[in-house]
């Protein structure tokens, strides 16, 4: 832990009147002074988008007389690149995305505005770690997340994050008494199945709304899914480097000469 | 090579009237049927973003009497969605997205929307490439980019894919006659280091553009990087399994128990 009180970055893609993120920055203020830094509308789904062209807002939200934090007019990564590019003097850290309201688990890591703000904050080298709780509901019960929020933030403020990696923590929708522990795992292999639902507008035009399942390809026991479904906590180590070296041998046999 | 004409799906994220893109399709038509569905507007740096919670619009669209093809009102994502969920009666043979202007190597790929289309593809275990040429202009040159486009895409329908795997391809912006070949790459270390340019608007406000300067971090001679400044074509594998597989060994060590 460094000499002077941690500086601790908070952001989510809910918003920042979200629960889950009041829930989070109530935790982290044990450890250290809380900076938020939260998009003014939710921005669930937006992945690694950035605000290309458009300028941004940044502002002081406050809610009942309390003050929230910043609120940023763009997606998940500007609050990040804002925070450390003005507001922050000095690197954080840690930073700490979510609590998100539903679960960032196997391929939804890379559809999250959530796990995303996390990503960015790990290409700037502050360790960084996302958090959901399995329940899209706004009235979700943040108990559990919290508790296992603490025990994830002490380590990680107690050990070096890994190179190049940042957490994925996604916690079950059951009682904290009912949480078996926590699992670490890798990234479940599974996608999303689109199924478009197809209306008329009244000027008799179609639009789409999209919608879908969860197809899980992977009956691992040390996956996100498994330990989400075995009621633990699941850690799963994320990277950026998304190189495939797995696929360089075989590329090398493909021919490439023009 | 299937027995029916290869189909072919053609997306970017620059928009439907790019002419990276009319670069690409004009290559792909050689090669078999090509359905073009791309953003009706620029969706640069859009990650993979996904449109939660508003409609989508889908249109064919035509510039000077000709069909240029299906334009969607969302996302590079969502136009890889849409297409394989309402519009093509089978799964492409392969899908490409591009050519984009301006690069997408190293730490980029995780910010470009061109490339989150390709892994989209990916996803849904249809072989996918992103092309990018290092030139952000609109009246770029894509002669030698779509003579390497040509010679990947002959290759990408002839060989299987690696499994979980996507291609990114990165040519420099020199002519055809000065490329050296094609080298297959890893994704080189490096980062974006924001600069934000604070204003003032007419009432007082502030506001913020994002810029920024590429910071490269890693001198291997295996990389995008090196590749393109050295005047080859970077062929990267990409991976959507993004478990950092090297962090779990560290973690288990770490206290998290609660």
């Amino acid at each position: 832990m460094p000499m002077e009180k941690p500086l601790i970055l908070a952001c989510n893609d809910d918003g920042i009147t979200a629960t889950g993120l009041q829930a989070l920055v109530n935790v982290a203020k044990k450890f250290g002074t809380v900076v938020v830094v939260a998009p003014d509308s939710p921005q669930s789904g937006m992945g690694h988008a950035i605000s290309v062209g458009k300028p941004l807002r940044l502002y002081e939200e406050h809610f009942s007389g309390k003050k929230l934090g910043w609120a940023c007019s763009g997606t998940p990564v500007d609050c990040v690149k804002l925070a450390t590019g003005v507001l922050l003097k000095r690197k954080p850290d840690l930073l700490i995305s979510g609590i998100n309201h539903g679960s960032n688990s196997s391929i939804s890591v890379v559809y999250s505005g959530t796990m995303s703000a996390a990503m960015e904050g790990a290409i700037e080298g502050i360790p960084s770690i996302g958090f959901s709780l399995c329940n899209h509901s706004h009235a979700a019960d943040f108990t559990g997340a919290a508790a296992y929020a603490e025990k994830i933030i002490e380590a990680a403020l107690a050990n070096p994050m890994p190179t190049g990696t940042l957490l994925n923590v996604n916690i079950p929708d059951i009682p904290l008494d009912q949480i078996k522990g926590i699992k670490i795992t890798r990234q479940a292999i599974g996608r999303w199945v689109e199924e478009f639902d197809e209306r008329k507008d009244p000027y008799g035009q179609n639009y789409y709304w999209l919608t879908g399942r969860f197809s899980l390809d992977d009956d691992g026991e040390d996956t996100d899914e498994w330990a989400l479904a075995n009621n633990y906590v699941s850690l799963c180590p994320v990277q950026f480097d998304l190189t495939a070296h797995h696929a360089i041998g075989p590329l090398h046999k493909w021919d490439l000469k023009l």
